[in-house]
């Protein structure tokens, strides 16, 4: 059996495959219900819903490829927190346009739920500024 | 006796009102010797060195006043999170200039040491942009 770290990484390898692959409804299984996404310069994103739209909105202009170098894990019982240096390169789909990078860190809550799966709760994504890749 | 999540409240107004004083050396009584500071568009500020570095850089030309409004608090164990609306109004020590303030979330990894006292441990600020007061 795989031990709780290893399963918080799974899960963020397991989220950036999806997001590249735009597969949005594997992603809400990753996210509690309740989730809560900062950003800055934004208000709050909360739940579900909320994601997802954004999400939609992104994916209609960009295809995303992004990957995490994880700094640290942290485990304590059903909660665990981990801070990742995160790069997002957001390619546009027109034939114009040229990708842009962006990077910087993440703060991240994760739970364990019922089920004994992880899922994100809290997200603290500081990815600020974007320059052309 | 106080229970946890009073405790952190405590120690989030306790930071604000030491910060306002320029009490650095009891601020540095509030963070774990390994704390972290995630910051956008900046390396990570590891330990307390370095965030008395940059205190006493902001702290030689602002006075700093700041208010948080708790989104919330989770205790579990001995670890806890926070996240908060921030703003920070920085009004320079010089007659010259006007007040900056500043605001947006923090996400606050909280840890209780071995004396039962809470400290910071790691800490998402997602203050990203200026505006004149």
């Amino acid at each position: 059996m795989k031990d709780d770290e290893q399963l918080i990484r799974d899960l963020i390898s397991n989220w950036q495959e999806l997001s590249a692959n735009g597969d949005l409804s594997q992603m809400l299984n990753l996210m509690d219900e309740d989730v809560v996404f900062l950003i800055p310069g934004r208000p709050p994103m909360r739940g579900r819903d909320e994601f997802a739209a954004s999400f939609r909105g992104v994916t209609r202009q960009f295809h995303l490829e992004s990957s995490s170098d994880i700094q640290e894990i942290r485990v304590a019982g059903d909660w665990a927190y981990a801070w990742t240096h995160l790069t997002v390169t957001m390619t546009p789909l027109a034939e114009s346009g040229s990708p842009v990078r962006r990077n910087g860190y993440t703060l991240t809550i994760f739970r364990k739920n019922g089920e004994g799966s992880w899922v994100l709760f809290r997200d603290a994504n500081l990815l600020a500024n974007a320059q052309e890749a």
